[in-house]
């Protein structure tokens, strides 16, 4: 067996008993019952990811993969390609606002080249991959993944940087979920009217000539993403597979996961939101994974941005389950209430 | 002249220019213009109150204020009276949610006992303090606020603790907006149907009692607030008069810093809201103020937690302002997008 193989059969479901027992031990803190919300719906599903409530302090990593997209050359984005591998300077030079990010909150920060100088073709023409490409890509992601894991990281977010990429992502959707092209397509970076346009009519012809089979995670992949897009498909993959939880960032990465969840659909239970994006197509894809964002901040930058800064709050929610007292250990009166 | 008088004649408004030269500042960095959206406009704000686009980083504290409120007598809350003096000693110990988070986000805890064990008068009965001791307890919260940015705190987040004091602040809040009860009461920490309908008798009750002027600060608190929450009004002036940013936290504080806006308009301009409480009197004051929370992640604990929550975004917002690189400076070509 492949690894992509190997590691998708080995994807378990989060353990449910542990989830309710996680939430038996919040109960107990010194708090009414439940009144810390979404941050203990968070620990207890960590809890069930992990296998454990014996949760240490996640070890954070985000992993921003780049690339370039041959569909660039349909004058769909604001910015020119060339941005793609600037960009990626900018990571290294510790710049861009994931390098601040990163630093402020403690997370390793992995920038991967998965393509950058060496774009997709333009998938308006014929597919932005062969499926072996497709392959290969979420292999390395699967690599990534590992690697992280075995450096002791426990929590992982994801990030994206490519030029042209909401459009692939606004064209997976909408073969995903059989939507016409106008309702999952938004303004990228910043995007005019006419380029909106272009982008929605482009997403139009390329639906028609590959007509992808909406259940084949992979054909979808290979016929409209990217290799940001399959690499950190693998990341989720991997990822679930060693059971450590995946937090997304906005519209790319979360396509890139449901990529992975369409391939092994147990890889949808490691997921956390961390912010509704802008682009529209987000949100039917959130719904369709059962998942609500932690933040709401109108962001529309990616590069793990949004991951980061969620990461601020489910360390809190995994250090309020180790740390808080409980009504006994602290001798406060328990209403159960 | 009181130090209140001083205090409240000393509150200038931000400065508009300096939030505009921020914005401008940010539209330079590399990343699309406004791409971080509310994290852009958090930089600018608080630009705009310290007056200065060169913010060093946030130097932390949250203020807990702690009493005890006659009211509680009328069976109004799920947990007895005694509750509010074992948190303290609960929050001395460090096993309280407040303590965690601020541990994790290096946010300086300062528990100031306003009340506990001398609890306000029944405001059934009697006003629950007089003017001048409202005046007083506002004084308190003026002195901690400046005993704080003395000691180097540039940002200042407000907790409470205080069994019944949601039934204060519904009573309040239903003043100063002339509301019916039935449409600001809540369930506090957790009281069932019946402890519902006694919460919106017993404030049905002291309206009619005290007959409060909507647009008396200083009266609303006395009739019917709490030690603590005349303390955090306090500290809200001695904040906004040395140009500090006050991070709200639920109900409780937000009618604090209700009323002090009302006792002084432009100390309302220095409020950033973290987080919408489950209690529904908490949205019209959020509306009063002109504010829209950063999160909404269902908490109803009170004691600082939604702003020390918060705080660790906002000072991401500030590092993004400090640390990004330009367009100029890294190399990256500017769509202007």
């Amino acid at each position: 067996m492949t690894l992509l193989e190997t590691t998708c059969a080995a994807i378990r479901e989060p353990d449910l008993a542990v989830r309710e027992r996680t939430q038996e031990i919040l109960d107990r803190k010194t708090k009414p019952r439940r009144s810390l919300g979404r941050l203990e719906d968070l620990a207890a599903a960590i809890a069930a990811m992990r296998g454990t409530s014996e949760l240490p302090l996640p070890e954070k990593a985000i992993v921003v993969m780049a690339a370039d997209h041959g569909v660039a050359q349909e004058g769909v984005s604001a910015y020119p390609q060339e941005v793609t591998a600037q960009m990626l300077a900018n990571f290294e030079g510790g710049g861009a606002a994931i390098n601040v990010l990163a630093r402020q909150l403690g997370i390793r920060l992995e920038v991967v080249d998965m393509g950058v100088g060496s774009p997709t073709a333009n998938f308006v023409l014929a597919p932005a991959m062969s499926l072996d490409q497709a392959r290969t890509h979420i292999t390395r992601g699967i690599e990534t993944a590992q690697t992280l894991v075995r450096d002791g990281i426990t929590l992982i977010g994801l990030g994206d940087m490519g030029i042209a990429n909401t459009t692939a992502s606004s064209a997976m959707t909408a073969a995903f979920f059989g939507l016409d092209p106008e309702l999952v397509v938004g303004r990228g970076t910043g995007i005019d009217d006419e380029g909106l346009a272009r982008k929605i009519e482009v997403i139009r012809r390329a639906l028609a000539l590959h007509q992808p089979d909406p259940r084949d995670g992979l054909g979808v992949l290979a016929a409209l993403g990217g290799f940001e897009i399959a690499g950190l498909a693998g990341v989720v993959l991997g990822a679930a597979a060693q059971r450590v939880p995946v937090v997304l960032d906005g519209f790319i990465t979360s396509v890139a996961a449901l990529a992975a969840a369409r391939i092994a659909p147990a890889a949808g239970k490691y997921l956390i939101a961390s912010h509704r994006s802008v682009e529209q197509g987000h949100t039917a894809i959130l719904e369709d994974l059962g998942l609500a964002p932690l933040l709401d901040l109108d962001l529309r930058l990616g590069e793990g941005s949004g991951a980061a800064l969620s990461m601020g709050l489910i360390e809190s929610a995994v250090r309020i389950l180790a740390e808080m007292a409980t009504f006994d250990s602290a001798g406060v009166t328990d209403a159960g209430a």
